[in-house]
């Protein structure tokens, strides 16, 4: 009998208790050993609950049980969960994390104490929820050299973002109706922000990359800017707007993360994926383009992934993979958008007319595609950064005024 | 310095050697160690190859060489692959494989050998190609109770399916264009009859509920019999016809395997896979839904796919997994599909107006929706085996011809 212990007992770690009893069997027989929640670290009181005898208030409790073979945190936020995951890999004590804030910005110290003591930090629940993307990326795809990432990691932006299009509703409107939903907090700028979808795209960047890429390092633009004009325009022009977190490899070496809404084209899936779900897109040299889809948030979907790295720690008492990278003081391997190479979708302030705009942006991309409705257009081939300064100033001399543009995603 | 040996140097053979070469520094920094293909096994001959001097035509070298750690079997076809495969893993020789005829037919005798030997049998490649999908279903997923799969897993159908729709093109036409870009073979039949799909979901409900299920043992239709009405009938009614291969576990405890083309309403993220790629769509009770989506064929990511494999087999010289099957002569756990409960896309052998339709419905269907169109319908709510007996004969009943009926998956 193993034991295992659930740091904080809020959303996700009361889910993992639930999900645990609820499939008990199934885990066991997958982790091959019997298996038994020892200890639920809250400061709270939850004189009611089921498991009232497991709650625990001092971590010291659990570091002293010698049984304990890992930990699911689920606390959230840096401290003390950076503290108490660094007290356990020390003992050899295994940890699984949803906490993508502290994996985000203690990754690189958290993975080299797995690793100097033979246990592991597992954190497939940190990014995408329920979806499997840290295994994917670092085993099935292990081979690949991995040329770029996209992906759609916040649920409430995209649920913002689908309402303000299905629904015609306005980004309030949109956003108190998550809120009413329970998708988003009162305070919701982690998500409208970008910062969540950030810390994301950190642990991505690292874990593909090797080095740690701190949230400081990544310029990050949230979807509070986003009109239903802009919605509106991007499906008369059959793409829809998504915030997107963005990886790519620059010719020079250099990685460019970003968080940016995006336009992204029907053709491309990402463009499909609708509500609170989330999706990756995987570019790499051999396997071309392969698209992760699930809930991205959630009790029991978050509680699926850290019960799975659970399992894992459980089963292999050695550090099993070298997922580990390499901390960073110096980011300049890190690119700004200034070296980003995008196509546009651009929204101006009136109908001017798509032959207006088509004649103004003509000397500038020649032979480019230009897809054009009569207040907006998209062009499709990627531009450096003098190039779409030359189709603003274009605009601009052809009498036009821009209310918005946005990239666009390779379709 | 640790040997890998190739078996076959045909498409996803010489892919995997063409891939170890292109990214051998990032390749031997995940598996943490130096490694060489040391060998390539094919009966002809290739003396301008710059792999010349590694081909072997006798296993018996391989075998007998102690510095080879692990093998990628890509020879297709059950023997002699499974003969070499068993040899290799009583030796302690890992294998990664591509062969999904041989892993529908001899998993359970492979991964037995494997446990027995303290090495590891892995065949990420046989399904799915290059998206990750074993390792997902068996480690992330590990804490579901995994309750239904569906999937577009074979790729050329997939194609011949959108080229129907898209350009309008007959099935006969659209397969020859598939033949000659080298989608499809000059003998189609495993791809358009379901066989090769069929293999596949063979493969993921054996893993996922750990028994056994033989290719006979499942009911399979392929495409041959769709026409281009079906197609533009599904199109009018908001959806696409694809070929799917599905497992639902039933209430009773069986579980029903199946491949059938279905009418995949647009709801659903895998009406929207196009072309030659693949999707899985994995239920579970704690994930909800997660879909895997990528390249399901060709040379580089199929290599990409059984790399990641041999990585993971040199990395880990011991059985790092439980994800053996049981054998299971007696198939009664397998249902067949009059025991299915399902939708209906049903289309007229004429327009007999969307009125007449309803009206020959209602009396069985009672409130549940039924989307229409002159020439056909689909009804939504699942219908077990005497309701869709009792639709057909209302429409009979009505005067009404039935041209074709399917499936249909849910939103």
């Amino acid at each position: 009998m193993k034991k295992i212990a659930v740091l904080g007992y809020g959303t996700v770690g009361s889910g993992v208790v639930e999900l645990f009893y609820k499939n008990r069997e199934k885990i066991e027989q997958k982790a091959g050993c019997a298996l038994e929640i020892g200890y639920i670290l809250d400061l709270r009181d939850f004189p009611d609950s089921p498991y009232a005898d497991k709650f625990v208030k001092d971590m010291g409790v659990i570091l002293a049980d010698p049984d304990v073979t890992a930990v699911a945190e689920c606390m959230g936020g840096v401290e003390p969960a950076y503290s108490y995951l660094m007290q356990c890999l020390e003992r050899g004590i295994s940890a699984a994390t949803s906490n993508k804030e502290l994996i985000a910005q203690k990754g690189d110290k958290l993975l080299a104490m797995a690793k100097a003591h033979a246990c592991n930090c597992f954190f497939e629940a940190s990014v995408g929820g329920a979806i499997p993307i840290i295994r994917p990326l670092h085993r099935c795809l292990a081979a690949n050299d991995i040329t770029a990432m996209y992906g759609i990691l916040n649920g409430t932006t995209n649920f913002i973002l689908n309402q303000m299009l299905s629904e015609g509703m306005s980004f309030d409107d949109a956003l108190k109706q998550a809120q009413d939903l329970g998708y988003a907090e009162r305070n919701p700028g982690a998500d409208v922000d970008g910062i969540d979808a950030c810390r994301k795209i950190c642990i991505l960047s690292s874990l593909v990359y090797g080095k740690h890429v701190y949230p400081d390092s990544i310029s990050t633009t949230g979807i509070r800017s986003v009109s239903l004009e802009d919605a509106a325009a991007a499906d008369a022009l059959d793409g829809a707007i998504k915030l997107i977190a963005a990886v790519e490899r620059l010719e020079d070496g250099r990685i460019l993360p970003l968080v940016s809404p995006m336009y992204v084209p029907h053709a491309n899936l990402l463009s499909r994926v609708d509500g609170v779900f989330n999706c990756l897109e995987v570019c790499g040299d051999a396997v071309d383009r392969t698209y992760l889809c699930g809930r991205g948030a959630g009790k029991l979907p978050t509680a699926s992934a850290v019960m799975g790295d659970v399992i894992e720690a459980v089963k292999h008492q050695c550090n099993v993979f070298s997922q580990d990278w390499a901390s960073a003081e110096d980011q300049s391997f890190v690119a700004q958008p200034e070296a980003q190479t995008c196509g546009m979708f651009i929204r101006l302030t009136e109908d001017y007319g798509a032959e207006t705009i088509a004649n103004a942006v003509a000397p500038v991309i020649g032979d480019a595609d230009v897809d054009m409705i009569a207040n907006a257009c998209v062009i499709s081939a990627r531009l450096d950064a003098a190039q779409r300064d030359a189709i603003c100033k274009a605009i601009a001399d052809g009498g036009m005024q821009i209310a918005a543009w946005l990239p666009v995603l390779d379709a």
